[in-house]
């Protein structure tokens, strides 16, 4: 990433379901797996990224690669929030960085990492170049590497 | 439902995985959907009415009508199974009962009821006659009304 | 219900989880089962009825009875709200209905109705008599029946 | 690992539920966080190590570390397994590596990896020694490293 690059990224409190939690008393690990699903559906419609969008250019965004680093469990009541950030690269890829902290004291709960690549729609084969609109959307975005 | 009528049932025993389980120690209410929805598979498989295939003829099988009574928790570590049980219709629609309950002592924990209609997978319009394959299939079993 | 009951009730917009689409493109049957929690959540926040206050006072409240009607499919990219209605009972019990609709033009997608009961949270004794604090809620709020 | 260390694994095979389908008509990615979680008690029932006997020994094993690569997507109807390993370390840690595969063609359809740490079940501190069951087991298991 050169230092010309912006930083795109989205914070978003959220809420943690009473179904979410365990008989630990903790937020089940696995669903922290659909907290970066929403920070990335907040990042696509903040940024002109959305999964329909893409979808209708022909493009699926399977996840390929999923990182999760648990620091501190979460019980239910506490006001969490996510940022996810857009990791610039040559690549014909999506890579997030996310990280979960309570929205006031800032205490970090949980960090992640996805890789998505594109697939086309219609022959579910990997597309090893940038798509069009992406290209268009990274340099839009100065997100270029 | 005439005394002609066979009953077509399927009993089948599963595992309450950690996840299902929550922060009050019992399987979460909402789970037992995902356990109804087992056990119409395992009906599928064992009498022939499986999705792919009716999705194959043309058809989806929308649920319209979920009723859930819920009599004892059930607690991780317990061994329960399901018990699904057609009921015959004159209708186009799939009725199903369910009885969850301990696989040996036979103490019910919940029982259901869904209702499901036939839709064509195409235009998405409700189906109101029975489709041919479901006739067919209704009489295979003598379960027709 | 007399006449001079207050009606307590919470509207909520929400947001379609990508993951709570199913392969038909439709949202999951059982995802329903979420929102009417997160629709009890918002109403406890709202009337002073929280989860956890309950359970500091002693008390669980567990789902014996629910029942879920699918008027129309949602599809994702909806932008969908959901109304919890609380119902007046003389009894030890949590009544509520639910309405799922989009939040524009209000069509009906979903309803359901959902009875809870009073679980000493020690004993995990049944409840018969309302507890203190409901019974003070309900006069608080002038829905004793 | 010295090679005196046996190799613990348990490999089952386990049904993809519709309601796990997600609307690009594969499964969706964080119900493998699920599937691990299954693999891990089979491998807890077969090997003497499971949740409620460490609960009951006043332990609780939070996972601290989740990695998953995704090959090739899961559709409904496949026959998939899953393979279990556990991986030996000195540490008081539980750490496995996954293997998630088309039963007949072996076809690797994801791989995974889990760390989980030991915390006391009272005062939820993390334990850095092995707690006292868990060296006899490693010992019993001849995978003490």
């Amino acid at each position: 990433m050169t230092e010309r690059n912006n930083i795109l990224s989205v914070t978003k409190p959220f809420e943690i379901r009473f179904s979410e939690v365990d008989s630990m008393g903790v937020v089940w690990h696995g669903h922290y797996v659909k907290y970066f699903e929403d920070a990335r559906e907040a990042f696509g419609a903040k940024y002109g990224l959305e999964y329909l969008m893409m979808y209708d250019k022909g493009f699926l965004e399977p996840i390929v690669d999923l990182t999760v680093k648990y620091k501190r469990p979460m019980v239910y009541g506490m006001k969490p929030e996510i940022e996810i950030v857009y990791r610039p690269t040559e690549a014909a890829k999506l890579i997030f960085d996310y990280e979960i902290r309570d929205a006031i004291t800032k205490e970090v709960f949980v960090t992640g990492h996805t890789v998505q690549v594109f697939m086309d729609r219609y022959s579910h084969q990997l597309v090893l170049n940038n798509p069009d609109f992406y290209e268009k959307w990274k340099q839009k975005w100065e997100v270029n590497v």
